[in-house]
């Protein structure tokens, strides 16, 4: 297998629909995604899994049960652990992030009847 | 456990030895960690573990066995697979990096007597 490049941005550059996770590697057992928020997504959680977030671009508000909001700005990031319901809210017009979670993780948690939850393809 | 917000770039700025890795973060049994480059790391391999590299600043060079280097900018990554023998180069004076790979992986993989081999220590 040939190791290659991928740059977050011409990937990012190659879909527009929110809430809709697209896996770019993987890395052992956990995949690398690629998502876009729009406005709020369900409260879920993950109840084995923790749950990996990283902006690339624009502001992703993270609504967090029992504590205050966390506000995500580009080049920061944050850890959603197991058991923890949340729920993310676009902060700005366009949001671009980097996921990272185990192989096989439903995008809604606990909440996979949403209308939200989506089969990860490759991008 | 209250989950915080973590800057890439102030957590960069903390530190300056390079290749000495430090963990920020940890999803499940991986370790989210931060590192930088000078000059040429070891050849070496992880015989179990796949390893993701960020570039977060600066240009850095991977020489893979088998293969054509790679060069990687800011924003763009790669994964180099488990058993994949590689070695890394910085391309500019300042090289910082986002690692990702599984507890317990040595930095110099199948190279452990190493001077460059490090213990990983929290940020």
């Amino acid at each position: 297998m040939t190791v290659k490049t991928i740059s977050l941005v011409e990937k990012h550059a190659l879909f527009s629909e929110p809430w809709s996770p697209k896996r770019i590697a993987t890395v052992d057992d956990y995949e690398i995604k690629l998502a876009k928020a729009s406005g709020a997504f369900d409260w879920h959680k993950h109840d084995e899994e923790d749950e990996l977030f990283v902006i690339i671009k624009g502001i992703l508000h993270i609504e967090i049960e029992g504590q205050d909001t966390i506000v995500l700005g580009p080049g920061e990031m944050c850890v959603i652990p197991k058991g923890v319901r949340h729920r993310p809210v676009a902060g700005t017009e366009v949001v671009d992030l980097l996921l990272m979670e185990k192989r096989g993780v439903t995008n809604t948690g606990d909440n996979p009847d949403s209308d939200l939850t989506q089969v990860i393809e490759d991008l």
